[in-house]
């Protein structure tokens, strides 16, 4: 050991986060031991206080720092577009691409037989007394395109049809500026048999 | 902006460090969001406690937390070898080679008159001093392989020749494990007017 030991447990604890290697931890903690004081402060305070502050809104379930989270709490939203998401991570994608204007609802996860998650482990029954108490014309499934998340879309579908509403689920197909070429079967597959009539 | 302020913050902190992308930041503040709240205190506490606890070392330049850096502190360091690099970031990866077992003296940069760095700039007058003083034997020029670490390296060795040490320099060539065809010509060029008889 020739590392200071306050340099060492700072390159444990950021090893420690996904996506951070030896090489990466150790290339952010020469930045912080040569930047100034008010750098690591801030950082440092960062961290603590996006524990403190932020909890689920209580209405979709994303993160949330006031009452209900900035999108519930939101007057510009469309009121009548749920979009259903696994987690709280998969609205940041959705809202970057400007498509949609609506409200969200976050599951928690997926339906998983092989992981024991059943529908009582998501937040189903939430978003069916949301659908049932208000205006919601058409909810949008945008779990993820992988088995866990097909799964839990037809489910949901099953159970919200019957309500007269419209439900919707996010295309499959070829991403866009993608290459034939190098697309895998499945997902060239589905592309086929959703082709659109031009 | 559809996401919570404290969050919006952390995403900013982590975006500011190196090799650290919008991606990466968002994958690492949703991981600690879902981590427990201890995990959050250590990162936070580490980050500040390496701004509090570390300096300098007078002896060599590394960052030390005791009087003396690690290595300087040690009694099992051969102080007979001085190897000497421009930034304590440069001591780890020689460290691990587990191929020096002496002192180190970093320099604190490298000399470049385009950036307007001058011997005055460098610790030049220390490691001069520490020559003079010690039982040194060897003094191996562990400045990066670039322009500036080879003006670096030769400057130093016409200033410390007269004082009868032995001088190095780390040996230029191809990587181990490197393919020659996919080698730079510079590199390529190097590893035969080094080339060793076997």
């Amino acid at each position: 050991m020739s590392t200071a030991p306050s340099i060492q447990r700072l390159l444990d604890e950021f090893e420690r986060l996904p996506g951070i290697g030896p090489k990466s931890a150790q290339r952010i903690v020469y930045w912080l031991l040569n930047s100034d004081r008010a750098s690591a402060e801030r950082l440092s305070a960062a961290v603590l206080d996006v524990k403190d502050s932020v909890h689920f809104c209580p209405q979709c379930g994303n993160y949330a720092e006031g009452d209900l989270c900035e999108i519930c709490a939101s007057s510009k939203r469309d009121a009548s577009m749920i979009c259903v998401v696994s987690e709280p991570r998969d609205i940041p994608p959705i809202e970057r691409t400007g498509a949609f204007g609506g409200l969200y609802h976050v599951l928690g996860g997926a339906l998983s037989p092989l992981e024991g998650v059943g529908p009582d482990d998501l937040r189903i029954g939430d978003l069916m007394k949301r659908l049932a108490d208000s205006g919601v014309e058409e909810v949008l499934l945008a779990t993820n395109p992988n088995v866990e998340g097909e799964t839990t879309a037809s489910y949901l579908a099953r159970l919200i049809r019957p309500l007269g509403l419209k439900v919707t689920r996010l295309a499959s197909g070829l991403p866009v500026g993608g290459d034939l070429e190098f697309a895998d079967e499945v997902t060239l597959g589905r592309a086929i048999e959703s082709r659109r009539t031009l």
